[in-house]
């Protein structure tokens, strides 16, 4: 079994949707990734940074989880990242209502000691100086870097997180996003120019129609579960990361064939994320829930035409 | 192996698409059914009307892949069904420019003898009447009874069209088509409510993202290859309904398992159809690629997490 370290944004979030809306709730990419991690049991800690409004509760939340948050920085004068959004009625497009940098704007992350020599390091999405801060502190290179991402960094910073992409080895990424870091329409060609940019791996997440693994030649892809209704689509392509982190974390293989796994790890995850707001669902999520989700899984995809 | 009835257009077709744009070429809804199945070697017919200005080589085209086209009648002072559209840049969607019905409105269907007792009958999009007056004339109940439909229909003739709906298997339509027919948005919730009008199998196709299958509460998804670039999806979904057919007839079994396998094939062929204009890349189809294709689907969808 692998140490995973996690960086990523801690953070209030209000979320509107077709179904109601929240006050302020927990969110943030290291929030959902951590969680999804957690069901793997292995020995992970979060890098990030909040408030002293950032209640003891959340905290506790993780360390009940045996995720080691001595790397999260906690400023007492500060206010924690904020950001609200509403989802519009189709659960694929939503408008930013809000965004509160608060402590983020200062965000200067420490590794805790004991995963300076983190086999698999997952840089949630920020600011590619940030992300980039992280990898440098490491005392050894980890068995693979993974690296999430979003449009805010390809229109503002741009030329660091080209310099970032160079050093990482998989890359999530969703499909206009893949589609704006290259100008090209289709994704393999977008996932064909990204691995140029660096990383071997990439992995473009579509939402509702799945998440897309490419390296070299090779093309995996695991659809999002079918699902009656989509409840909160606000932390799914954290959790699957999460998922697709812990599971290799956990296996210690980044071979690309547990690659595959993986990713079908995430997607499982993710399915579960949508169906609640915010992180409530993960948090109450069981290990048998998981294993009855992957059959669903494999019922949904695996067929049984033989050739020689 | 089963007998293969199919029902549908045969067209000129005149396309435009950013790559390029044809003259009327041949198209129409049974000839990319007829051409996917005779992937299989079944034993099939179709059932068409065209015009006095339908090309010979046409017709020696299907003759020459052994497929009866005894129930293609020709009004020498007719003409031919005529359709013509323009994609747009995401070639997910297309403007139709003209539609010209000709001897398609007057279409009186009539099945040859020899087809009166087919295992597998296929109907291709037209108007529900006409669909049901081919199953009238079936000897024997066929094994299954597939039903593609549009839109247009369910604009014009949802009455006529619900009627048919009760008395066929599997109905092939696509995801809008699905939410137009039901008023849901969710695909289950779809599915769901399109069973409870008679299909106790629906198919959902969703383009370059896929293809579902619904039956009970199972559900298949088969991805569509991702693919460089898509030159010309006119005939895709057709393609599609006609390698889902062709392999049930050539297996003769219509289990629910043995439909994910239709599926695969499906998408399979599908993936061939959108590579050039037209009928192009389909008429020049080998077994060897097909196989080889398939192969790209099993290492694009199947992985090996071992559940107890």
């Amino acid at each position: 079994m692998g140490k995973l370290l996690i960086v990523g944004t801690m953070a209030f979030d209000a979320i509107e949707t077709p179904f109601g809306k929240t006050d302020k709730i927990l969110g943030g990419a290291a929030t959902f990734i951590g969680l999804a991690a957690s069901q793997f049991n292995v020995s992970s800690a979060i890098v990030s940074v909040v408030g002293g409004d950032f209640p003891q509760e959340y905290l506790d939340l993780f360390k009940e989880r045996q995720i080691d948050i001595s790397g999260v920085e906690i400023i007492p004068d500060g206010k924690t990242f904020f950001w609200s959004g509403r989802y519009h009625n189709d659960m694929n497009t939503r408008d930013t209502l809000s965004t509160e940098l608060n402590v983020l704007g200062d965000f200067n992350p420490r590794v805790p000691d004991n995963f300076l020599n983190a086999d698999i390091l997952m840089l949630g999405n920020l600011h590619p100086d940030v992300q980039s801060k992280v990898l440098d502190q490491m005392n050894t290179k980890p068995s693979l870097v993974i690296l999430d991402t979003m449009n805010f960094w390809m229109e503002h910073t741009l030329n660091e997180l080209h310099d970032i992409l160079k050093h990482i080895d998989v890359i999530t990424i969703n499909d206009e996003e893949a589609r704006q870091l290259t100008n090209e329409y289709s994704l393999v060609v977008a996932a064909r120019k990204i691995q140029e940019m660096g990383p071997r791996y990439v992995v473009i997440k579509k939402g509702e129609h799945g998440a897309l693994l490419f390296h070299d030649d090779n093309v995996f892809f695991a659809p999002a579960l079918p699902l009656e209704e989509v409840f909160d689509p606000t932390g799914a392509g954290d959790t699957f990361a999460g998922g697709f982190a812990g599971y290799l974390a956990k296996t210690n293989d980044v071979s690309f064939d547990n690659m595959k796994n993986a990713v079908i790890y995430g997607s499982t995850l993710a399915s579960f994320c949508v169906e609640k707001f915010g992180t409530e669902r993960m948090v109450e999520l069981t290990g048998d829930e998981v294993y009855q989700r992957l059959q669903e899984f494999k019922n949904l995809t695996q067929f049984e035409i033989e050739l020689s």
